[in-house]
């Protein structure tokens, strides 16, 4: 033992179970059904998948069955849902993933994905809609004397893992910053309805639990020692059309302000996953709001330089998910952060009660928007899954104004983001208020499908695809019309024509 | 004045706005945006919306201009959506509406309508979404002597409606049972972020406010006396169909309670709106479950027969819409009713913070929903609007479980109401647990597409259906598959089929 590790666990019971991945991972048995922890490539276990998946690749040369049932908080990385996938040891996977391993055999079918809404997750777990956990896997950044654990870069389900699992293998990963002791708010727990209480978070920086998950120790069949970083994917840096969405978003926070429905400091702000979402919050580092605040489910390179910057006051996340210099500029700066960042539980950062209270501003990327508002998230050309919803719908349903953002075209032109029909439908025209491209803003609200699709095509839509549009909407309105015009066959033809001649445009 | 009136107004200076609605309809100018009370057949006006449907003939046949923006709590009847769609002097609508009258306009393109989840109706008001409120026009049951208003059988956005308009006209309707004084629950109100608080509400039964509406009496520009009764449709009575998806829903929740999944006496029920939703409460009358509670957003007969038969304890809904036989139960047991049902503003009802603490069992009818689990509630073909999301969406995404129904195939089996892709999307593969048919019941959770797909087409669809959808399903899977297999030219041809020829069938 390093003296490394004998600082970063200080409870003697855990410090003897100690262990190598190999060893520990004799306890994850086929058919299990195994709890991970990670959101978002981080806090993912670094490595017990590899130590599963070579089990798994033995158990397969010997013509024995072995795969897993599992359920992250978020996305992990290539060393994770990775070697899983690649070891073939995956039978069920949920909520969220992004890797392009375990991406393939969801979409060949061989791992049964189920793709749902990140608020869901700890409360259908502890429901009992999953059944047993037969094991937790949790990585960790320490081990209090107490045997309390100290998380690491997120949070996501951990609380509710520990308590699920039968059994329980904690990662305590000494590459992470010892210093993030603290960060975390940890309350057990929402409960099983009808015994619930309101969740007592009034504002965003409001904690209202401990900084330790907390788990039986009895329940703790090994330690593993670990020390490397977590995925830390690079940004792109923001390209014009990013600024241009930007610029959008913030004239329109301005003309509110001044117009007296949107507080000084606006509200709290929630950005998905991406680099446009990134380069929105990039945006707000010149924009003339301070004492900005976050409430959003990953904080990434945008929101950390606004804290930095001094434009934003606090923020509130479930995990940290930082390009390879926001992560150095994180730990320079985790002393001035320490009382600005707080990580939660993902089923407090996603709560439709919380989120709809806070009136968060939702920000989230798209695959590609139609003419009617409806927005897909998931499926390219309707079948194949990118990564999954994750919680655009909880922000999205819940926010006070949604907005989803996209480049007008991709692929150099040859796919429309504004299509007639969207080829998967994650979020209704019931829950779209804003539309965002370089081209311009659809604002949604109060408007009828015919309203809509003027909009959206007019501002959103590619100029080189608007005649296009246009003809699609005309004849849909001649045809019949009704309140959504529609030509039901030809209304995915532009998914299919693209599949076929990979170009969405008529020639 | 009626000595029935001087009882219904004890406030002296609001008897003194007395007036016909001829003379209250004056207020009312072309371009106004006006809230109207009324929610699903209850509480909407009796009169004034025939004497503004007058005056814009009037004013059409000089021709002037004449028309308004109308936002209701749901929808209303023929005396007030339809006669004002008839006069064809209605610009904007939302949330809800199942009058003929104002759906043919809506479909026609003359009527622009906003297909919106009622939770945020009123939110949306109170955050300017729809700029100023003109007017409000308001259904009451009485006045106080101290000018508050006793509500009628409904009250969805009067709370919202009182407070944002800059005028008020009140009808007081005599015919409605002056015994409902006392049972509605009027809490002011759920504000604007970054102020709002957690809604008090643990259990279905919790009163939080007052039994009154409360209004600025200046703005109370007439007070119009009515006795009319309110829509009050007939049900169907319970067919097979009805009672066999009632029966299954009743064995799972059997099974759930054996599994100690779910409370003996479940938890506090949804049911939409319709004959079938319907036929599930009154299975319950007969099941072994007891001190059931309600927690809906509309309460119909079966609900009310289960309080009067002892089955369950109380319910809260925002309405009262009853068939006139259950309208007649109602009134003759009043004294017994009073304690056990709630009526509040809608914004509580459908509250997702409340919906998802309670954990709601939701219950909603839909039009169709394909093999993947996507519903669609609004939609006929894909172009026609029928009536509405409502509230299935709030309910539904919130849930503890959510189950939707339907028989599985409708004109004497020329539509399959399991379809390849449904032509609207108003609840996601994310958001429905369960589907349940006469023919059985598809248990979703934790499936993936393809998994959902089989479950569904062997569980739910009509057996001459299954083939086709297989067929359809298989073919999907050669061609390309990936996680959600579809033939983008073929997934709406089903309904397509149906446009052209009558029937979903290939023959």
């Amino acid at each position: 033992m390093t003296a490394n590790a004998a600082e970063r666990i200080q409870h003697e019971g855990l410090r003897a179970k100690i262990m190598s991945a190999e060893q520990a991972a004799e306890f994850v048995q086929n058919g299990m059904t195994v709890a991970i922890s990670g959101f978002t490539g981080a806090g993912y276990p670094k490595a017990l998948p590899t130590a599963i998946a070579e089990r798994a690749k033995a158990a397969h040369a010997r013509g024995e069955a072995f795969a897993i049932g599992m359920i992250t908080g978020a996305s992990t990385a290539p060393e994770c849902d990775g070697v899983l996938a690649a070891a073939n040891c995956v039978s069920f996977r949920n909520p969220f993933q992004s890797d392009p391993g375990i991406r393939n055999s969801i979409n060949a079918g061989n791992i049964a994905y189920q793709d749902m809404h990140l608020s869901h997750v700890e409360q259908q777990m502890r429901q009992g809609f999953y059944g047993d956990f037969d094991m937790a896997i949790i990585e960790a950044s320490g081990i209090t004397a107490d045997g309390k654990i100290i998380p690491a870069m997120g949070i996501g389900h951990c609380n509710e893992a520990l308590k699920a699992a039968k059994k329980v293998i904690i990662e305590v990963n000494a590459a992470q910053n010892a210093k993030l002791e603290g960060m975390h708010d940890v309350a057990y727990d929402i409960g099983v309805p009808p015994h619930r209480q309101p969740i007592p978070i009034t504002g965003p920086f409001d904690r209202i639990g401990s900084p330790y998950l907390e788990c039986d120790l009895n329940k703790i069949v090994a330690v593993v020692l670990t020390s490397s970083g977590d995925r830390n994917s690079k940004f792109a840096d923001p390209d014009d059309n990013s600024k241009r969405i930007a610029a959008q978003i913030i004239d329109f926070f301005s003309h509110e302000v001044k117009a007296g429905r949107l507080p000084k400091n606006l509200l709290p702000l929630q950005s998905g996953v991406g680099n446009v979402a990134n380069a929105v919050l990039a945006g707000l580092l010149d924009a003339p709001f301070d004492d900005l605040t976050g409430y959003t489910e990953v904080l990434q390179d945008g929101m950390l330089d606004l804290i930095i910057a001094g434009k934003m006051k606090s923020a509130s996340a479930t995990a940290l998910s930082f390009s390879p210099d926001a992560l150095q500029r994180f730990n320079d700066n985790i002393e001035f952060l320490r009382d600005k960042i707080i990580l939660r539980p993902m089923e407090y950062t996603n709560n439709p009660e919380v989120i709809r209270r806070l009136g968060i501003i939702g920000m989230n990327a798209m695959i590609e928007a139609d003419i009617y508002g409806n927005v897909n998230s998931t499926h390219v050309m309707g079948t194949k899954m990118m990564n999954g919803i994750g919680g655009s719908g909880d922000f999205t349903r819940n926010a006070f104004f949604s907005f989803f953002v996209s480049p007008s075209v991709a692929k150099d032109g040859a796919i429309s983001c504004i299509v007639p029909m969207v080829s998967h439908h994650d979020h209704t025209e019931h829950d779209v208020m804003f539309i965002v491209t370089e081209q311009g803003m659809a604002d949604l609200r109060g408007k009828s499908p015919r309203q809509r699709a003027k909009l959206i095509i007019n501002n959103c839509a590619h100029p080189e695809y608007r005649d296009q549009l246009n003809d699609y909407f005309n004849r849909a309105e001649k045809a019949g019309g009704l309140h959504t015009p529609h030509l039901l066959l030809e209304a995915l033809s532009w998914h299919q024509r693209f599949v076929e001649t990979g170009d969405m445009r008529i020639k």
